[in-house]
């Protein structure tokens, strides 16, 4: 039986810096190599907050944001053929076609054959699935996973299949932050036995960013954050030693210097930035290791920012990388972290402090600015 | 017998922005743990220039530059072992102790065991081997060679022995641009295979750069100078297309990718800055192909400089590296280099393009101004 349009609820938001409003939106059918999935739980990102903030000058609206969800197929699009219905999934932002010349290299997961349409709010067709029931106007995708919505329709190429015994409202975080800073540290950065290590930012990027340099054995590992109160979970999730900014009158480039003198030389194997900001992704960069330290730069930064340093920084050695979904190619990536979490070799439940429904998505966004919360699930 | 002080000839720099005299200079007798060298040509470098210009801020007058040298050595001091009277040698501004903790690491060649005298233009026990005959001036050294001299004194830990079969006036360019270059690629970039390339500026470092990926079997190897008479000899070096950012409107990275566009993404593999602008810095990084492009300054900076970019570029898969003496360990790399010049593996003649004598050297240093100039020779 062919699929056929379906009305559900989604959270609608219509424009910058506006609150989301629950409406009732009427979801397309997949087209050919589409799936349609129902949602079941979702986290709540900075970089949703990012776009409806108004921060983000690419933001499209009115749009249905949300990209860290996970839920179970519909429907499936004509074509369709490594997913059925029923299957478990988790939707992902960076897609895995296998074909294109990302995806045939090793050393990236930016798989880019959607990336235009994706990044104008459509499917790859040009097309949008959803439209607001209440005034019939066309609603944008996000993320190309948007999935603040009971019923969303995401390309097959973005579609993880997971293990069906994973528990949906737990492993929904693989579809950002978490696999972000574990992939990073992991992945890109292929952080090494007996290393020095400092993460800046002790939000969920940033725990997960510890939990995979303590898997790759890192010896130290220095929590940077100017809120203390995070210092007590980074400390569960690794971080041998806690820094804040904020106790020092020198620049925190050089209170990590100073507190890691070994030999006579000071400074990190390996940083991490998890905040967004250029002044600490300079301070990261300038605090590794001469001759070898690299800095990888995970946070967002707002439009327009740039990052400065002096060229002898690298020129003595250091080197400035970058890191989005953590390296993962996402298709093969978030089903093996799935396994490793099913295996109790990831941690995940521990990143997650609030509980709310969809109706309650406002309230979500508000706690995400409290310095106690680390990750919001939101149950449909 | 005991060496004793010798009176020979040397060029002095007796304050920034000025020409180099002709003085009769003692050289010292070689302390505990130092070599002293009779100097039988060197190369003259943009380095030396940067100080004599008064460019940089470090800069220590009255000097003897020079840092390409190559030579005899002519007396040693007590305890050391590793070098005799007669041995070749190419002196070495980067020194390898094999003790210190970057000596001991893979990853860097920036052994700092004596780095802060040789900073302050000073022997590792804190003075000097050079005197003025004629005023009883203290002379300084400069980047811990001084090879713009007759004899010259250096630790044992920075020099170079060398086969005795190598003209010295050839291979003492090894002593810095064309390692620098050639390892850049080699080392620090490890340039694979079938790689895409290009390469800022072509001075002697850019071309031992091209030299370099050629080596590595780089497919495409692009040639950037804003001086098409460059253009022959980076061809002879291995260059497969030159391009002279005069010739376009666009800013140099956007010609670059629109030039490597393949399979719908244009962008290089590797690239390197040889010049020491920050805004060709800027360029090269952001010609570099989203999620795998590395590049690699070389080029030394005007003191004070900084280089920017966008995050953005990093964290779509770029990295941003630099490089000094070509990531070369200095004692055990510059030997091995001579061999491979000495089995025709590596150019070094093709490099030179000018030859003066001691009492020529400002000649010399304009001759560098000139855009046909790639190294000129001081032959003693």
């Amino acid at each position: 039986m062919a699929p056929e349009p379906i009305t559900c609820k989604a959270a609608v938001c219509w424009g910058a810096k506006q609150d989301f409003v629950i409406e009732d939106v009427i979801v397309g059918v997949p087209a050919a190599g589409e799936v349609r999935i129902k949602i079941t739980a979702t986290g709540v990102c900075h970089t949703d907050e990012y776009t409806r903030s108004g921060a983000d000058p690419e933001g499209i609206f009115p749009c249905i944001m949300g990209h860290e969800g996970a839920g179970i197929v519909e429907s499936v699009g004509e074509g369709v053929t490594t997913l059925q219905v029923g299957d478990h999934v988790i939707p992902c932002y960076t897609p895995q076609c296998r074909n294109c010349k990302f995806c045939k290299s090793n050393k990236t997961n930016l798989c880019s054959v959607i990336r235009s349409t994706q990044g104008r709010g459509l499917m790859p067709n040009g097309t949008s699935r959803f439209t607001c029931k209440r005034n019939g106007e066309t609603i944008y995708h996000f993320m190309g996973t948007s999935t603040f919505s009971e019923y969303t329709v995401l390309p097959e190429i973005s579609v993880a299949k997971i293990e069906k015994t994973a528990p949906l409202d737990k492993v929904c975080l693989l579809g950002c932050g978490i696999t972000t800073g574990y992939g990073a540290a992991l992945n890109t950065m292929q952080v090494e036995k007996d290393s020095t290590v400092a993460v800046f930012g002790m939000g969920a990027v940033g725990l997960a960013v510890i939990m995979g340099c303590k898997a790759a054995g890192a010896r130290r590992i220095i929590a940077v954050d100017i809120n203390s109160k995070k210092f007590d979970i980074a400390k569960q999730f690794g971080a041998t030693e806690c820094v804040n900014p904020r106790d020092y009158k020198e620049p925190i480039q050089q209170v990590l210097t100073d507190l890691t003198v070994e030999d006579g030389f000071g400074g990190l194997d390996y940083t991490f930035e998890c905040i967004g900001l250029a002044e600490t992704m300079r301070a990261a960069l300038e605090c590794c290791h001469k001759g070898w330290g690299q800095s990888c730069i995970i946070g967002v930064a707002a439009s327009g920012v740039e990052i400065a340093t002096r060229p002898f920084q690298l020129v003595t050695g250091r080197r400035w990388a970058g890191s989005a979904f953590g390296g993962f190619k996402s298709r093969d990536g978030v089903p093996a972290l799935v396994d490793k979490y099913l295996k109790h070799e990831l941690k995940v439940d521990e990143f997650i402090t609030h509980h709310f429904s969809l109706n309650e998505i406002n309230e979500a966004f508000h706690a995400m600015h409290n310095g106690d919360c680390i990750r919001a699930i939101i149950h449909f």
